[in-house]
């Protein structure tokens, strides 16, 4: 484990400007976010600079737009509710038909940190990932197509889609670019240890920092680190001893086929860790404290005193930042030539 | 029918103060409204006083709390979404376990202004309606005791019910107490239709003028008039001719136990109505156009030519009044005592 903890420490450049490239390169790259300097392993969030607000205000409409789902009822906030920390606070999520989805909902908070999308991966950004859930026969049961020619038919869409795509057509192309340029925005700067790396040393007390400092020491910070404290590089779910996962889900493998890469996940961030619960892929830990348990004696073969357990959950806890704080969105009604939602069809 | 037309237009003086008299009654007693001198039959709404912010601030974030549901899926604002009219905008709501509910999702916008809550009355005011759906095992799937327990157990709202309620114990009663007092905020002033009544004459233009006479001489405003254009009598569905509902519910029958009152329902208010499709109680009018059409074959035995019809929709288009604006609440996280949801368990 140490030799392993040495190598990942020493990687930390290397993660860092790799995560920095995957995130300039994209889709809808709204919003630039700058590393501050410090001397630590993480590093504090910048405020989003948004690049394009017609993009936004846009996607923030189609976001909590329930008619993107065939029954009318499911938007993107349904599962990445942004008054609960960016995630529905259930184990899985219910999709159409009070479908059991078959893994935890990720935060959509800091999620444009991430280098790629899902617990797989298998969405390079978050324009691919908006793509995925509509039409996800077990989430919003929709289909692109169904999607564009709802938006078609709304004229307060149509306007808005004009205005900031230049008149060129809506397709999920430019659906998608507008949800994830909204998403861009969803960071979540100010955390009270964020304003410790930036030198404000009150910022958090004595137990906080030994939480801080066994969270470097005893290794989580080997996976967990970055701007985003996490969602840099993928990492096996049971390193020293197996996870008895509830999900069917079998992680990267599904996406590179290697069967060496069973059961390995896209680290989970761990900004706003409070708000983000249940944890873990298939969210079976109920709380922070079970969470830094099963990690300790899974991923880094430790067990956690109560005590070190309480002073890593003070740390975490220190890690939510200011939340999106913008108007509820006011959505443009259908006109009589939309289709109307069939949530009750199959 | 002119004499039923005649009596309905003497009745105007009765109705409206019984209708100011029943808001001054109301559980929370939030909000004033006051109408504005007018020679019309139709007053405008004057934007909320709020009286008790603490409430108000309070009753915002329940109202968005899917916690308050079996599931920790569907909150007040599923069924009564803020960007949406205050409306679900489907046929009938979907409820626990994607049950399909018997009617159609009332709109909450302006809906303090109405003598009673449902579309059959059966809640003298918005605190009662309040507790209904947290209850209700084809809604929202809870207990009114086990939603006080998770509030209990969230230092976030402990806190904040103490600083609203001075303190005393959190019940039922507090909780439905804010939902309401937040309600009671939600109604929407300034539509054209108000700026003209006002005395702006150029807020309409001469279809919409010509639809609002046509909407007045035809004898819709006999039903449908008052600051909320509605919601101040029950009256038959049905009344020339039978109305083939698709909805089980027999209407006001059921709350007064009285046979001559079947198919009798709260007349649902017009404020809003290009945003609140689809209309009746039973959803199955889709559109304005075929709204009009059927209320004037079957309430007044009247079929609208196609320019009346377009005359009376471009007038009621006219209704739509400034939407709630204000910020996304967030919610506070649950602590480690909280019982999670429980969305699949039957």
């Amino acid at each position: 484990m140490k030799f392993k903890l040495l190598i990942a420490l020493l990687g930390f450049g290397i993660l860092l400007a790799g995560c920095k490239e995957q995130h300039g390169n994209e889709g809808a790259g709204n919003v630039e976010t700058s590393n501050a300097v410090s001397n630590e392993p993480i590093q504090p969030i910048q405020p989003a600079i948004v690049k394009n607000p017609k993009y936004v205000e846009l996607g923030k409409k189609l976001y909590f737009d329930t008619r993107l789902s065939k029954s009318g009822f499911i938007s993107c906030n349904s599962c990445h509710n942004l008054s609960m920390g960016g995630t529905d606070n259930l184990k899985t999520s219910i999709g159409h038909n009070w479908s059991k989805g078959p893994i935890n909902s990720p935060t959509v908070l800091n999620s444009s940190l991430n280098l790629a999308q899902f617990w797989d991966g298998r969405a390079a950004d978050l324009k691919e990932q908006a793509g995925g859930p509509i039409a996800n026969p077990g989430e919003m049961a929709f289909t692109h197509e169904l999607a564009v020619d709802m938006l078609k038919s709304i004229p307060g869409y149509v306007t808005e889609f004009n205005d900031a795509f230049g008149g060129r057509e809506i397709t999920i192309n430019e659906v998608t670019l507008a949800i994830a340029a909204f998403e861009e925005t969803l960071v979540t700067p100010n955390a009270r240890f964020d304003q410790w790396l930036k030198g404000n040393k009150n910022a958090l007390n004595k137990t906080e920092l030994a939480g801080y400092q066994l969270f470097k020491s005893s290794g989580c910070i080997s996976c967990h680190n970055g701007m985003n404290i996490g969602g840099n590089s993928y990492q096996k779910m049971g390193l020293v001893a197996p996870y008895k996962a509830t999900s069917p889900a079998q992680g990267r493998s599904a996406v590179t086929g290697n069967d060496a890469d069973r059961f390995n996940f896209k680290v989970p961030t761990l900004r706003n860790i409070e708000l983000t619960y249940p944890y873990f892929h298939d969210g079976e830990a109920a709380t922070l404290t079970k969470a830094v348990d099963t990690m300790g004696r899974l991923q880094l073969g430790r067990k956690f005193t109560t005590e070190e357990n309480a002073q890593i959950v003070a740390f975490l806890k220190t890690l939510t930042g200011e939340q999106p704080s913008f108007k509820l969105p006011q959505l443009p009604p259908s006109s009589d030539a939309t289709r109307r939602p069939q949530p009750f069809s199959d």
